[in-house]
């Protein structure tokens, strides 16, 4: 595991205020790390809803299948996440450990099992041991406090260097609601969903259906434009609850009302920032690089085409070589399968024109170039001239380090 | 540019046989390199017949654009191939080096410009400076001899760390003919096509139409079949020819000629043998990953899953690492959109199954299996249980020197 903090971290962080009808606590339950938290026990009030959006993988984690089929009733009494295994590929023991971890919590709380949430995160492969959060569970009930999402961030943790907190408000009519999430990366992100954990509180009144709409509607230019390495894995998860607490909020049905204008885009704010966070954690990560594509035939067309830049390991490593190998990105647009032609396509380094109209540009200065390449943060734009599709998605060099922590990961 | 040979280059290099009525020679034209040959000229005899398949990007090199225009014909008189620069996204200026290109070759030789073909592998997006060919074409095409395979697959070479040459001969009829092969990898390699340039000759007597029918057949289960990073080359060309100077050589017109039997195989044999030795060279590569997909629900499928865990940068730095990380293979599966059922699916490392199911093998002896991967082979199977789908890929571990290599590349 990575021990310094990445250079892309945040250089702020913010204030979280407490969300009405959210409480935390965590502990060490030494499911595989020593010395440090790795389970995270959130409590919701009643009438708290929950929506959630998971994994595209085929082989889904044992936790992720458990929130799936529990979402349907809506509600959520509590969340318990461990880092340092994944319970994914466990078969019926996994199961049996999301069930068992579901009744611990159940009993702990006076609730039913399936308004329990569940995410792991660490290992693949490796039995889950739920019995040891029955020791740990009425310890973390009795202690859950309103002030604790960077120690519910850190609890979280695998090979993320820093923890992960974004917060925003908004109104709602005349109720100024808070949103605060927490998330977790830091390798094995690609889109559809990019994030292996993320969760999102609020006191707004927001029904089930509407917050997985609005859940739905804000990942896919946040979560789903960021990429690490192309991997996914097999337990991506974004959750949102919401209290329904929030002074005089009126409670809202369905995503498309009106009155969730500012909501939206605080939400939007919310997981943009925690999404960026995830890119500037991104394994071995010495650059943030943003690509944003335009002149597309289409928006869908424009994001596979900067996924495809995104991915690209020559790129990656190109751009951990400061190298403004412009090159490269013609490659990745022409692997990508997408509408594009060679003699209309312009490329930008750091706001400077390397290539214009199929060929280098006449008044490119490599040096000029080299400079904006030593920048922590590498802006790259691609014009395919074709259409008025756009967009944009984060990502993060390929380095040395990357294969470090990924060789070594598991021994 | 990597130095070291591969530690996994083949330890036996055949003799190779002159083909009738091909020559070749190379030279120093310092396109880019310097103390080391950067061209290579092949003469055919007239009569010659030529195929090509080439790269799908949608980007393509000024000289596969040349290629792919002048096959028609299905006439070859010269191929000129460089390195040290790809002449790709290079405008209109890319196309006029390839025309001045085929003048100065077609010019000396005396033949047509159609009837030459090119190949150009290096850097992108520099303009190829086409009259440093001319000072050397004239002693090039004097000094051409048959039994240079050796020295034209070297100076073909960019990031390679060695020359790669294989050989076969058939039976077509009562004729004996050979089969010779060049090719050079070793980055930016995926399928469709997986070569970077690779060139094949034959004496055999075979039309173009149905020489390009067997190019097509025979480059599914070989070069298609490698990948090193997932980037496809501007540039991909697998080029054949053939002379039809075998002796009592009947003529053969269609694809499907049943005298071809033979053929078809040492075809395979030796395009095989190529895509492996690109294999054995990835960029850094320091473990060739033989990777079989059964009981996939089509033989695309089994492919899409075979090339989803072949392009993986977790499941490929585990690799490097000697780690049995089979949840990283799991993911893979997952993550490529393909049919699959997790509690059916089974994975073997070296031949020893480590899990089964949909979890962890009962029998899963992990310092079995970490001596498997310490060796430089790695075969990896999966076993879906979902149909009788079968594929095969060959790829190589993602290394430290990989990220080396590649960004150091350009500057």
């Amino acid at each position: 595991m990575s021990s310094a903090i990445s250079p892309l971290a945040p250089t702020h962080v913010p204030d979280m205020p407490a969300i009405a009808g959210v409480r935390m606590a965590t502990a060490e339950a030494g499911i595989r790390y020593k010395g440090r938290t790795d389970v995270l026990l959130a409590l919701f009030d009643p009438g708290t809803t929950v929506a959630g959006v998971f994994t595209t993988s085929k082989c889904p984690s044992a936790p992720v299948e458990w929130c799936r089929a529990n979402l349907k009733s809506g509600k959520a009494r509590a969340l318990v996440v461990n880092s340092g295994n994944a319970n994914a590929f466990t078969g019926k023991t996994g199961r049996a450990a999301t069930k068992l971890t579901a009744d611990i919590a159940a009993k702990t709380i006076g609730c039913k099992p399936n308004e329990i949430f569940l995410a792991s995160t660490g290992v693949i492969g490796e039995p889950l041991d739920a019995t040891k959060f029955a020791p740990v569970m009425q310890s973390l009930a009795n202690s859950v406090s309103g002030t604790f999402f960077h120690e519910a961030a850190s609890a979280i943790m695998t090979t993320d260097t820093f923890p992960k907190v974004a917060t925003a408000t908004a109104r709602i009519g005349k109720a100024k609601v808070t949103i605060c999430g927490i998330a977790k990366g830091a390798g094995m992100i690609a889109p559809d969903m990019a994030t292996m954990l993320s969760f999102v509180f609020t006191d707004a009144a927001i029904s089930a259906p509407a917050l997985q709409g609005l859940l739905k509607e804000g990942v896919g230019s946040t979560f789903n434009a960021v990429t690490i390495d192309g991997d996914t894995s097999t337990s991506d998860t974004l959750m949102m609850f919401a209290t329904g607490q929030a002074k005089g909020c009126p409670k809202i049905a369905r995503a498309a009302d009106p009155q969730l204008k500012a909501f939206k885009k605080a939400l939007h704010d919310v997981l943009a920032d925690l999404a960026e966070q995830v890119a500037r954690d991104g394994e071995g990560a010495r650059k943030l690089i943003e690509i944003v594509v335009e002149g597309a035939v289409s928006d869908k067309s424009a994001r596979k085409i900067a996924m495809s830049i995104a991915n690209s390991p020559l790129v990656k490593t190109a751009i951990a070589g400061e190298d403004a190998n412009w090159g490269r990105v013609v490659m990745a647009v022409g692997k990508a399968g997408e509408p594009a032609n060679r003699d209309k396509l312009s490329i930008w380094f750091g706001g400077i024109r390397v290539a214009h109209k199929g060929a280098r540009d006449p008044g490119y200065d490599e040096a000029k170039v080299s400079a904006e390449m030593k920048k922590p943060e590498i802006f790259l734009k691609v014009a395919l001239g074709m259409g008025k599709g756009r967009d944009r998605v984060l990502t993060c060099d390929l380095t040395k380090e990357y294969v470090a922590i990924n060789g070594d990961y598991r021994s």
